[in-house]
């Protein structure tokens, strides 16, 4: 909910990451969020374009060929 | 606010980057935003712990670094 989205998240936001490739044309923003002590483990958050968010896996390489492949354009 | 958060900003959000480096420890999350209609430009926002939010320029070696080291952790 939006409160996740104001960097107060009391716990993790994923339960799974989605582990098939998703094109980055269909992405609308990737949120990356450190660990910390409301969530041991690093969350990728994918916007999709549709609307859709889906947790990504930040150690997979695909999810960071994505993210370089937006910070490059 | 909230409304570009929730993936449907109607503009650009950063009208300048933050230029020095900021440790990767006093980042929460940062978020990376897809060019596109609302907004020609690939826009980087850091939530920092203490709740500010600081744009970013994606093409910078140490904010590149930065995110290399969250997705690493």
């Amino acid at each position: 909910g939006p409160v996740a989205r104001m960097g107060t998240e009391l716990r993790c936001q994923c339960i799974a990451t989605h582990s098939k490739f998703i094109p980055p044309k269909s992405i609308q923003d990737v949120r990356l969020t450190q660990s910390g002590p409301h969530c041991k483990n690093v969350e990728v958050i994918a916007t999709l374009k549709d609307g859709r968010e889906v947790c990504l896996e930040p150690t997979a390489p695909w999810v960071q060929l994505i993210i370089k492949a937006i910070l490059a354009k």
